[in-house]
């Protein structure tokens, strides 16, 4: 699968570890960066993913911040991403299942590596449970931002 | 505080919890629904919700799903919102402090009653922390969402 990942300054040492995680079960990883220390601003780096993900140049993303809160939001402004924060696996299932999550968010000053790894799996290795899901999905696509006129 | 609040049909319950909580603590509440069982989509919620931050009818709000996920991604599709999907109280502290959060989104099927109540007051009582958060704060709200020109 061709998978992206980004992540901010804060979790730099996350991200390698997980690219090279996801690089080892056979997928194309394009790493979106930073590639070093430097402090930068996480909507940069969630606002690439998800455009890669938006023109499908990949098909799932990583995305990783101190909290994963940040980066979290990012991703989501841009309507064909839907990004799931995740801190353990039943959520990054149910987000696959309910949601179609194309994205996982985790935040690296909260979560281990192992549990990282657990939350991947399950993003990777479930399907969209389709039907009643599709219609909100739908929704998440064409998104209402102004109220509607009374 | 002016507080809105909204779900889908799978949250009716701990909405109806937290509200009650929330006026408990003296705040102003505003339930955006659903009012009943009947089976809902957690986008339109999300979206009414949004709105009313954005338009300063509300100042906070809390966002409620079965997972918290699809209602988070919803909230997040406008920009003058930043919903935190959380499961514990130090991300929604670090949610204020680093990404001065105006909503928390958290997943009725997963999470119990005393662990969103504290969720809750972490997020009503923490500051934004401000300076360099700041400017990644503004970038949340001026979006890009295509790519940049080669």
């Amino acid at each position: 699968m061709r998978i992206a990942i980004a992540s901010d300054h804060a979790a730099l040492a996350l991200k390698s570890a997980l690219a090279d995680y996801l690089r080892g079960l056979g997928h194309n990883v394009a790493d979106l960066g930073p590639h070093d220390e430097t402090s930068v601003d996480y909507p940069d780096y969630g606002y690439s993913l998800a455009a890669a993900i938006a023109d499908g140049s990949a098909e799932r993303g990583i995305a990783l911040c101190g909290s994963g809160i940040g980066i979290s939001i990012a991703v989501n402004r841009n309507p064909g991403a839907r990004a799931a924060l995740v801190s353990e696996p039943l959520s990054a299932r149910l987000a696959r299942e309910h949601n179609d999550a194309n994205v996982i968010a985790m935040g690296a000053r909260l979560i281990g590596i192992e549990m990282a790894k657990a939350c991947i799996d399950a993003f990777l290795l479930t399907d969209f449970g389709g039907d009643r899901h599709q219609r909100r999905v739908d929704k998440l696509s064409n998104p209402i931002t102004t109220k509607e006129p009374a």
